[in-house]
């Protein structure tokens, strides 16, 4: 009944003289990237590069160290951690063995089943980070795609609040290497286990702790009447309604919403004011704020949580994460310590493209432009060859002169003016220049592109002059 | 009947009570990764981190530009390239709007489909490359997963051999640039179009041809028996069995398949011998070798094909590609003549170790280790913060001073001694000691890692000292 690959033969066959199958069958179709995917066109795949490329670099100079996962896992995995309720939102299929896998919509559930698998063997604590592309079968809109690109980063073993700094740190690090400000960003924090110590020992029952975070997730994005549908559906108590507006209230009279943490425990609010301390011997006190309204969706979240959101548009999320101290145990392993956040390339990138702080030029430059005047290409052919190619000491066990990146123009123009037009237009530093004439006496010209001069040398003294005029 | 991500909530129940579905709604299950697909743990990601930023910058210095598209394609791309029967090696997926959907098990029908779309506005000649993520859903065995990772070099809009060269150079320089020789692989090449002509002009019917590339293809790797076996499926006359025992006789007796190749036609040799010369001038003869044997499976090429084998390997196949002038116009594009060849992660990947080639560490060595000897680990946080993060100009437009790989230990010890060794296991070069003495006169210790020289500095000073070290 099922195929091999997992596509019911039935399907396929009924589908047959549908509108579906009469594209499916004609050979001229234009062909359309699926819905909500993207193609990487050589633009597209610089500024892809540009935040990897951040991203990697960043969390390597943290002390964080890169891992990945299969693209797709058992429909099993995500089961465990979100519920039945997740599959909806997946890809999911079946391969020859009639396994139930599913693409991943994040990387979290790899990373504990990592974890979990190898536990004893890790040295701890575990840094890792990763670049997965992930995947959610959901309606497309802008900053939501179904395929998408997400850096990892967790720091598991370590229970202490250096683990959650470290994590906004290199958070905070690679949004200001793509050229984001204090002024583009903030960051909300919060802290769940002390958050119900204030809720329970003021206002929330503790059977209603749970009711309280649904309710203050949505506090500040709805307007009175949402609010007043909120409390109703949740079944507030006047009591209950009456302090939630009260925190609802922050952004016009804080004073208010200050009278109530006055009245927090103790231990909560000297928790708080440490925590804060510690941002600021960090140098993240300008950025962090500490905020009711973060509590994250995800359940699996135990203590400290924190959200970066866009500072100037309507509080979009740009990354998330927190501490979740139980979940590799959910996986099977043994009891660790976690915290960690994910950031998405879909709204980074917008919001990169919206502030204009990618560089004009993202395309790698050129070293060097071979021009080629002459008729016969076999010379230039051969240069270009040559210098692309690294060279190796005799045993090849080191590289002697690494290769270089060479470009050649593939018109058929012979004129050294257009040629050198093209030279520059790829940010080559040096322009070889083949003409009959230097040809003739086995010469060539060669032009700094950077400082103009020019001089003619042996075409076989070519690679020690280009490489010595390129040494940085 | 189907759910919104595409599995059929009948499949699902109906094996609810089997021993895949009690695996299921167990929670203490130790869950694996999927069957032919790899956990990427650090060690393991720099391997592919090694292979893949070689694949890039050896693409890049030969003048391709990186793209990428969605990790899944409408099945019907991969049915207009190789028809239905491709359908039983793919994983396939409905997503809610009952698109069928498929993981692409490789990158060509994309690329083609991407140039298609847009061939009018891209400059030419189109010189791509790209490093996707690919899945067949077929057996495992060593050397191939269901989860791979190619690099692919496309030429696409230059029907000349400099194309196919640019190709071979890429790949050859890639190979040696992870530290293979020319006595590791070698390059068998061929010609589709000028074997046909030597093939119809001897020995061949033109309906036949056909024919005659199965045989070809397989005659290097069956014995006697089999190929008697093959020729009789084939169903060949007794000359043509004539002729190809004396082609798969050219390892013992190269001068009679000499004597047939001298009764080709003038123009097939003289356009061998032309290519031959070509290859010489770039530098290519040596690795690269007319292999009649080389045929490619795929259909799609219409000209030059080459395959990369480990020369001491049983042949195996390290890369492979050709020309495929036909294929944008058949994804609705213009006529574009096109050459590429893709190349696997995973049996480089066991080349490399087998050869002993990959380098000893590949972990990212450190700049800067932050020893703590003090009680408090405030100013050595602040420290370790403040030289991983860049340092801006005013207006934040360019960096002054990038951030450094900085390191420090997360073991309780405050043992100098011990914690000088972590510095040294994690490649730093400068190790920056904070004791108690020291710090009470607002001084720390620095000492190079590299000559062990040993010097006192002010904190403040610590930023501007470690980049003067640190200075190439």
């Amino acid at each position: 009944m099922f195929t091999a690959c997992g596509v019911r033969r039935v399907f396929r066959t009924s589908f047959k003289n549908s509108r579906f199958s009469r594209k499916l069958f004609g050979m001229t179709v234009n062909f359309q990237a699926p819905k909500g995917t993207r193609d990487f066109y050589p633009s597209d795949m610089a500024v892809r590069r540009f935040i990897e490329d951040i991203w990697r670099k960043v969390s390597i100079r943290h002390g964080f160290q890169e891992v990945d996962g299969p693209t797709f896992e058992s429909l099993d995995l995500y089961r465990v951690k979100s519920g039945d309720e997740i599959v909806s939102q997946l890809f999911a299929f079946t391969d020859r063995g009639e396994r139930e896998l599913a693409l991943r919509p994040e990387f979290t559930p790899t990373l504990a089943r990592m974890v979990a698998q190898k536990a004893a063997g890790l040295p701890r604590p575990i840094k890792w980070f990763s670049i997965p592309r992930c995947y959610r079968a959901e309606q497309p809109q802008k900053g939501r795609l179904r395929e998408f690109i997400q850096w990892n980063v967790d720091f598991i073993g370590d229970a202490s609040d250096r683990a959650d700094r470290e994590c906004i740190a290199v958070c905070v690090d690679a949004l200001m290497e793509c050229g984001l400000t204090a002024a583009d960003i903030h960051i909300g924090w919060n802290h769940r286990e002390l958050l119900t110590q204030a809720l329970t020992s003021t206002f929330v029952a503790p059977d209603r702790v749970s009711n309280a975070y649904y309710i203050l997730d949505r506090l500040q994005k709805y307007d009175f009447a949402a609010r007043k549908a909120l409390y109703q559906e949740q079944h507030c108590t006047p009591g209950e309604c009456e302090h939630f507006e009260t925190i609802a209230s922050a952004g016009t009279s804080p004073e208010v919403l200050t009278t109530w943490m006055n009245s927090w425990p103790v231990a909560v609010t000297d928790a708080i004011k440490t925590f804060e301390k510690r941002l600021a011997d960090s140098g993240l006190a300008e950025i962090c704020r500490f905020d009711l309204s973060v509590v994250r969706g995800l359940a699996y979240y135990t203590g400290f949580v924190f959200e970066v959101v866009d500072a100037q548009g309507q509080n979009r999320a740009i990354a998330g994460g927190g501490r979740y101290d139980k979940l590799i145990e959910m996986f099977g392993g043994p009891a660790m310590p976690a915290v960690g956040f994910g950031m998405g390339d879909v709204v980074l990138e917008i919001l990169l493209r919206e502030r204009n702080r990618l560089p004009a030029n993202l395309m790698p430059p050129a070293d060097v432009f071979v021009i080629n005047a002459l008729e016969d290409a076999t010379i230039s052919d051969q240069l270009v060859a040559r210098l692309r190619r690294s060279q190796w000491n005799a045993d090849h066990s080191a590289i002697t002169r690494p290769g270089l990146n060479v470009q050649t123009s593939y018109r058929s123009t012979r004129n050294i003016g257009k040629l050198l037009q093209e030279a520059s237009g790829c940010g080559a530093r040096v322009a070889l220049i083949l003409a009959p004439e230097e040809v003739s006496r086995g010469m060539i010209k060669l032009k700094n592109l950077t400082d103009r001069t020019e001089a003619e040398i042996a075409i076989a003294d070519v690679p020690d002059r280009v490489h010595g005029m390129l040494k940085p």
